[in-house]
């Protein structure tokens, strides 16, 4: 029998049915280094749907299933050497909890899109259901998964800002800017403007990426917020926050400001220099100083990764070409491919293998969301997130 | 006699010492354009000081006092071929009112730094003495005056950017990162970081100029501010805001994000499209779409001064040739010009004459202070700002 | 037996051992897609390495050869359901030549990194070979196989920027700034800087690069050069050029440009607009207009996509959310394999299915080259490229 | 009598009549730091035309002027407190050099608009007349008299780039991308591209600045020149340079370049680090390295003002503030007012006095211009630059 570090990863997918986006995004990040192979699917609830994906997936039509509850067990029964490894999870929202249990309950490592439930109640208990199956669960937040936020937080804990002291995260979008959810057809718009659906609008639908981001960056959690949910069409968020450490600043997410793309963007500035990372400029770091002039670091670099080896390490391409948005995916689903093989091996996972956002980010994000919306409900309160 | 039409109006300035660097914008704001020529001055409160300024300025050592209060009584009794008609004051905020008011009184047009004095009750006063006197008074809110902001002011109010929405309104430096209050000989640092004189450090500071400026781009007053004024070192303000016509938004501005030069920036979001501006960027505007390419309009362009009369009338330099911080001053010192041959020769000052900050500006800073800080004090609680 | 849709395509590599960049963006591209499996290679003349690849590869070690030539005799016997349909050519430029045209008279489909060849009798060779045989060749100019690139060549064609007057195009990067092949172990720098092995410096290493995008974006080729060689360390190009239809301009490159990364970046001039495309920014093209604003074009919005139906295939992302080196590669993996899928179906490729660089820009690269070494030699005399 | 230092100096102007761009930037230039005051005029051939600036300009009528010789000779009578120190000429290109010759042989200093003169042998003369006269000539360039550029020429001085190897300096503007010339009412345009008037068409009107900038920033003169000079619309030229010490590169100059608004741009590369300059952007240097981050330099901060004391002495603004067109003329005014003052006074101007370009520099310009016309006549010939 061939040993795991022989072979490729074999993976499952829920959801990823024609035209859905993110799901190609979560296969090419699989494909591309070479770690995983996809060998079966339940791609859409109509099995029809989910048997024609099996060609251009180039998959066997056997294993394309029209409800994942049917693949799950049925995989789960089929030989060590066909058996799947792995289960990507790329449903909307309120279909995360449901496989993502199952899947481990069985036995199978799970990589899935965020947020990792709609409910706290469900997160809570993933996070039990993990550490009881001893099984993989990594959470793609692709963005704090770039290797320049991996940079930027390794430089940060290594000292090159000083000792940080306010954090300015903004996440503007602008494709909701129209009552979308109200037109036809546009049904990432409509899962994701349903509060039962999605959980919380654009709080929680890229808010989280922005406090999420804060804290990877800075390694400092989010203690309270005074916040603005408003709705303008759908949600938008408006946040005061304070980190660990007297850590002063704001987090704002949109989806109605009208033009922007997809501009998620973070300061921090330190009492020895400030540090600007931007998303359409993801393989760049901006280093500002009051003593000396501006830097802008490139990924990639010898002096980059002499300070951060996570960052090297998903690197893919040399400094000065570019990298985007499906390496970011891929850095999740290589960094988890490390971990499960050290499972699967009986190795200990290291460090480096374990760089991806997990079940503890997904219940942050949850909490953050909490107390974003009771904020908002106490006329901007001040308000603790939990910690659970 | 020569009218006052065929002459350069003559200036006398209060402050503007040796190294003082506002006093010099101000100065070559005021000769930019030809408009007027300085003759006297009361430039320091050492007499030794002030005196020693005439020369470097080609002025009469005469007419250069020891005193403001000195200067303005002489200076009054000069015969009309010689008496100055504005005065320009450029000292710390504290000395703002006491020489304004005596020079309105005095029958002298005011040019004057913001902000227009330490407290609200001064404020209100210099506005009954402008009423009474009839004299103009302009404000020096520089990033404001800039010809694409003026831009960007009439493409709203002409429906580009369609019902505005939403705003995010930043200031961040970093050039109060460390103690430099605590250091030797940083005059400008003391003085600005002792609340009796500067009257709220960071937020009356920097704070007005970003309030200003979102309240002038898009024409509608802030009306109330959830805010969190910080102590890193000296103030810093982060605020949710909400404008009239329930738009919501923020309005930061901090002395403390080190490594940040003077990163005034704006962006409106409208239900049409998005504006963006930025000091470091002045000559720009850039127009954000969800529907067609973003758009970077330049001042001075056919297509801008078709929209803009304002903005063409203050554009000096060909379009693409970069301006700068002085012709902001200017287009304040050129705009109160033209009021002020107005009312010197009894002609109603246009609309675009009357086109700078003035006493009213001033007010609605220090009420926007005023209830910044009265929010941070109750736990960030929502708070109404007073129309005065 | 599964049809030939049914299946991945199956491909070995020639070249790509331990260390070699090149051949994991080459093995990324191909997988990102899902459209080809690894199956063999000959990735080091030193079996013993090239069978260590085998398992961090995870293919069969069996089919990890030493020579090349062994592998395409071995494979080309194996049965139908094993043998590869594609050989992916990595090696060193001098490399390049031997295994094409041994896998092309196999019958295998070539995918290959630029220069086709180092001499052009070689590259007319392969010319003959291809047409002889019938298999898809496809050469790796990853530029100009972007979505913007394609985008930029499907706007001009449309008329967009009007007629075509003047094209600058420039190609600087830094890296041989110092006598880097005096330095051990670096291999890249070693045999890149030997013209017998790499050909002719930086003008074939990256000129032939710069050449070809100008060529792929106006649609019009390069007729003549007035060319300056210079030695500096090494080759460095620069150019004044002319274009069919009397456009004229310039092409440079260099590889001691100190500080540069990748610069690749081109401008070109029609009398309507202007249009430019720089490889660092590679998700965005920038139309500057007379008469109206400046625009930022995005691929994968509904109106680019609109007027590039190429670039709209190969956009994996959307808009707004970055692209990269990797991708650009796996553009010209991804149309080779509709192409050898439609080859080997007996269809007709499709005009998008073909629209990848292939031996004719092979040809007018080497052609360019000979004529600028020409040029240079000549006091930089006007010099005409040969059509071959 | 008031001693030179004590009062303004008094300016006498060509040129500049209702109307005329230019002419409003060096008015401002010139009053911008208080040092001039205008006095008198000959700025349109048209005595009413001319006699109607006086009361815009707020100048005695009797001293508007219906010739420059006129002018001349009765200014020149005036007594020594009322008499012109120096005369500023903002005439089309031919009417550069009679005003010239004939204020430096009555004795006035002059401040003249580039190109010197339309041929070498004027411009040769205008030299023997300053040194015949020791009156000042200062020669408005204004690109290579920004702050950025003094600093970037004194970086390379004190060696931070290293060993200069390679120039790529470019100037594209669009303007004349159609046949504005033979539109009725557009004056600059029609005597612009009149090669009687103007000299050379853009090789002369922008291309000079071109190769002066990058003569200035490298210290180093161009040799020679392969050129070609083309004839789309109007002149537009693409040139091969060598400057001394063998360094290569291009100059590009156009103003065909549809788009383009004013976009004069610099890359010089080292054996160290390479330094980018563009004029929209004209605060900033950047700095470019193969073995740290890039960094970012603005002009007035501590660190440049310590490599620069040319840099400092010219920046009006606070670091981070911009700066503009209007003070790169104003540094050529303030440093020849500075070296007027010595000569006057009988004191030998300082180096930093006499940081403005001269005679030299324009006699440099002519000849950079004829060996370009030349080159291209001669198919591109590689053509020596003459050195008078």
């Amino acid at each position: 029998m061939v040993d795991i570090d022989s072979r490729k990863l074999r993976l499952a997918m829920v959801g990823g049915g024609p035209g859905a986006g993110i799901a190609r995004a979560h296969r090419s990040a699989a494909f591309m280094d070479g770690e995983y192979e996809l060998v079966a699917g339940a791609f859409s609830s109509d099995p029809a749907k989910s048997k024609a994906m099996a060609k251009p997936l180039y998959i066997d039509p056997a294993r394309a299933y029209g409800s994942w509850q049917e693949m799950l067990e049925t995989e789960n029964k089929l030989p060590a050497d066909k058996r799947p490894d792995a289960v990507s999870i790329v449903t909307p929202n309120h279909m995360h909890y449901g496989p993502a249990k199952m899947a481990l309950e069985l036995g199978f490592h799970v990589i899935m899109d965020k947020p990792i439930t709609v409910t706290l109640e469900e997160a809570l208990d993933l996070r039990e259901t993990v550490k009881k199956t001893g099984r993989v669960l990594a959470l793609t937040h692709p963005y704090a998964s770039c290797a320049t936020a991996k940079l930027a937080r390794d430089m940060i804990k290594a000292g090159h800002i000083g000792k940080v002291r306010k954090v300015v995260v903004e996440y503007p979008q602008g494709w909701l800017y129209r009552l979308f959810e109200a037109e036809k057809g546009n049904k990432a718009a409509a899962w994701r403007t349903d509060p039962k659906l999605a959980g919380s609008g654009s709080v929680g639908d890229i808010g989280t990426h922005a406090a999420n981001l804060s804290e990877t960056i800075t390694g400092l959690k989010i203690t309270s917020v005074a916040a603005d949910v408003g709705t303008i069409v759908e949600g938008r968020l408006a946040a005061l926050a304070r980190w660990e450490g007297g850590v002063r600043g704001s987090v704002q997410a949109s989806q109605v400001s009208t033009g922007e793309g997809n501009g998620l963007d973070i300061r921090v500035y330190g009492d020895k220099a400030g540090l600007h990372w931007r998303h359409e400029d993801l393989d760049f770091l901006t280093l500002i100083y009051q003593d000396k002039p501006a830097e802008r670091w490139h990924r990639n670099t010898d002096w980059a990764n002499a300070i951060s080896p996570s960052a090297a390490r998903v690197s893919r391409c040399y400094a000065y070409h570019p990298e985007g948005y499906l390496e970011e995916f891929a850095n999740v689903y290589y960094n988890a491919a490390m971990a499960i093989r050290c499972v699967e091996a009986g190795r200990t996972p290291g460090e480096l293998d374990l760089d991806f956002p997990n079940v503890e980010d997904g219940i942050r994000g949850l909490a953050f969301v909490q107390a974003c919306l009771e904020s908002s409900r106490n006329n901007s309160a001040w308000t603790d997130i939990i910690r659970y």
